[in-house]
């Protein structure tokens, strides 16, 4: 199956995508491109479901490896319901976070190995997106942005390690796949990253 | 870790496992072997909540990818739960079905293919069963047995071709790991079944 009209965004926390989706879409919009936007979930009720069980207070005795098997069931509903039916349409799908968001969190910043993730997601690996965009904020720029935003006066070593964490984890994933994942400095003042972002979107789709 | 003390019981409908459990656990009772039987989701309240969602009726649409990673999911969960402490403490563990039955009901039989299901379930093999009875019965005595059992006038021939599907996928499995699985001739009267099963657990426990 032909995913070229795949399109999905990743970073960490504090990286913008959600101002960034926005102006992406704008600009589909302008260019009369049909789109939708999701993010896992994404409103399909048996992802719902699974994203319950995972989130459910209640279940602190829940292992990584059955967490990961229930984003790797929940992303395959979403994909069946959602994206591709999209994608069968010939409308852009722009999603905020999917796979590489596993790889890293999960995989990565948690400690299963990218590797590990990597294989028990393998039926996702026939709908890989065309282009992923890795919004690419150092930890120390982000805990900075989020310092602003929550009002924190302390982050602790925890967060900090999880940051960093997640920081080389996306280094790994986007040098795992150079041909899919445009990186884009997320570190610059936010209408320099969403002008970038464009410009790689519109290039890709031969706008 | 070491998974010796693990065994499950595979085979299609009408192989008696039920009863050939039965009469395992007495024996082992007998010679004062401390044991537990389960079976998947055993019990364990999140393997439950996920087992749920698989089995909820309104979930006509699951995708076969969903259910095989939601399989997988409750699998992890309940060995880390329940199978890994009771092999930990020691305990004979007498599983009803394990991962073999996914390779061969979602993976053969309903047609993801073996290979794939096994990639999604690779967390598992690092607690494959030391030993694993496969009750081999043919589709023809399985299907008169069941039969006798419904008092079913009729059956049709989706029956008939999903339980010549599932014999066909056990004998795939059997092929596959031929030093774990033990095979046992189910076709025979229930009493030889017994003394055939019985008797292979005992010499592979050195009782």
């Amino acid at each position: 199956m032909n995913m070229k009209n795949f399109i999905t965004l990743e970073g960490g926390e504090c990286s913008g995508k959600t101002t960034i989706i926005e102006s992406i879409i704008k600009k589909l919009e302008e260019l009369n491109i049909d789109y939708i936007t999701t993010r896992e979930p994404g409103g399909i009720r048996i992802a719902e479901d699974i994203r319950n069980i995972i989130l459910d207070v209640k279940n602190t005795e829940m292992t990584p490896e059955c967490e990961a098997l229930l984003y790797a069931a929940s992303r395959m509903q979403h994909l069946s319901q959602k994206v591709i039916p999209a994608i069968e349409a010939n409308k852009v799908v722009i999603c905020d976070r999917f796979l590489d968001s596993s790889l890293v969190y999960q995989g990565y910043a948690r400690g299963l190995g990218i590797d590990k993730v990597l294989t028990i997601n393998s039926f996702a690996l026939d709908y890989l997106p065309g282009l992923t965009l890795f919004i690419d904020v150092t930890p120390d720029v982000a805990l900075k942005r989020m310092s602003g935003r929550n009002k924190a006066d302390r982050l602790d070593l925890e967060t900090m390690d999880f940051h960093q964490k997640v920081y080389e984890g996306y280094q790994l994933v986007y040098k795992k796949y150079p041909e899919r994942i445009k990186r884009v400095d997320g570190n610059q003042e936010l209408g320099k990253v969403i002008n970038d972002c464009v410009k790689i979107v519109l290039d890709y789709l031969n706008k």
